[in-house]
């Protein structure tokens, strides 16, 4: 499933692991970077990209809000593909160098909190410096006039900037993986293994509703593969539900789960159906 | 219900919004700021302290994964009350100064996100310098030689610092706010207003058996006020569930639904049950 010469909008800059999974996706694709995640979906609706990389659910840190919320409130935007890649953390500098001559350590705050372990075992003196992105880190890092710092990034970032890594996965927990969305104004026509991804509030909030609500999934045998209640953002006491079914809204069990669901629901969004992530499958 | 010269644990340093919540639910307790979440909930198990405060869910950024991870893994810790507080950023200088002079803005990643839509329309050409924290984001702007910084935080912050605000609730969002819990060696006694927070594993992944289990509180009219799947840490594919529900374990309709639940869980956890909060309630 190539896309040959499409343009695929991420969230930069290069190095990133949204570029990592754009490349893991289709390397092809014509990859433009854009300084948020929010820009990088914009350019599906301008028709700048056709599709966009959007980084969705981390398994330490749990959602990524900005990609839901744009899911909530952008118009036009559908789940075309899902993707799964592995996080790990590279510990960068200028030069090959002894651990021991690293007086600054250059990351994101997630990034410094998920090495937090590595740190302390082998850079407990090092003095912490905080940068917006692990890709700005290592230009941080590689700006200083002396050789005493090290960055916290992937390996892309690393061989883009032409500097070298002196240590390999070295966040705390070695199964730390991302789930990527890729989002376009279509999602993906039916292939007989889906996933189906929507959110809705309920009208009521009297005891047992949410239940009822699943109750029109689970009767029908689908399975559900997340589910999240979200404050609604206009405060802490209203929720919206978000899950993911096993299943393509073409199916006749799924549209009329949706269907019956949507009937006591106040707001209901289908994100959209798209083929189910297998790990080892390799390029799309 | 005065905790007199109790010892209460937070995330430091002073003039975070941690410290903030700590001086609403009590103003005469014994303040200890630590460097991390955890290292804060330690000190309730090594006796150093009391309780803890620790923030669980904000209203815009969703769930504390640090915090979650602490209930599940770390023993003898329980939620004894919750408290929300209302989140408001604030630019932070050193003297009173006009916008236009200002060429770098000091925050953590997180808050300058918050604030996207005033920093573009107010300091579009100013340059975003990342902190680990929004109080080290004071410091760093208040150590450099030259007037032309100012740091995103709280309005404590800059009045510890001696600095002055020259803009208010300056985040995107009016209504953000953070949902903190109290953590203890113990839970709440009963008061008949009351929460409980739980989190299980289910044995089996077969469609409907997460329903079957929320069926167990329907039938028994708990309502939820939060239900999330989180990854296990492990991969992306197996999820733990965390439920809040109004009612006490002490209740027996409460602790007949949570037997039953342990005993289709793999993994089973009470986080506690604590009295439920009243907004404009004051200090407690």
């Amino acid at each position: 499933m190539k896309h040959k010469s499409k343009t695929l909008a991420y969230l930069g800059p290069e190095g990133t692991h949204s570029e990592q999974a754009c490349i893991v996706y289709d390397s092809s694709a014509n990859r433009t970077p854009f300084p948020s995640i929010k820009n990088a979906v914009n350019a599906i609706v301008t028709g700048e990209a056709e599709e966009c990389m959007a980084p969705i659910e981390n398994s330490l840190a749990g959602s990524v809000n900005e990609t839901l919320d744009l899911l909530i409130f952008q118009k036009d935007i559908k789940i075309k593909y899902e993707i799964i890649i592995p996080i790990n953390h590279y510990l960068i500098t200028k030069t090959q160098v002894a651990l021991n001559t690293i007086k600054h350590i250059y990351s994101h705050p997630q990034a410094i909190a998920q090495c937090k372990t590595y740190i302390s075992q082998n850079l407990p003196d090092a003095k912490i410096m905080a940068s917006m992105s692990t890709a700005a880190a290592v230009k941080q890092m590689l700006s200083s006039s002396k050789n005493e710092g090290a960055a916290i990034g992937t390996k892309r970032s690393a061989t883009l900037n032409n500097a070298v890594t002196i240590g390999e996965n070295i966040q705390d927990n070695k199964s730390n993986s991302t789930r990527f969305v890729i989002l376009s104004k279509e999602d993906h026509q039916l292939t007989g293994d889906d996933k189906t991804s929507i959110c809705f509030e309920l009208k009521t909030d009297r005891p047992g509703i949410l239940y009822e609500s699943l109750g029109e999934l689970a009767s029908r045998s689908i399975n559900l593969t997340k589910i999240e209640s979200r404050p609604t953002g206009e405060s802490l006491g209203r929720y919206m539900f978000l899950i993911d079914l096993i299943g393509h809204r073409d199916e006749a069990k799924v549209k009329t789960a949706i269907n019956v669901l949507k009937q006591s629901s106040s707001m209901f969004k289908l994100f959209g159906s798209y083929p189910r992530f297998k790990m080892n499958e390799g390029q799309r």
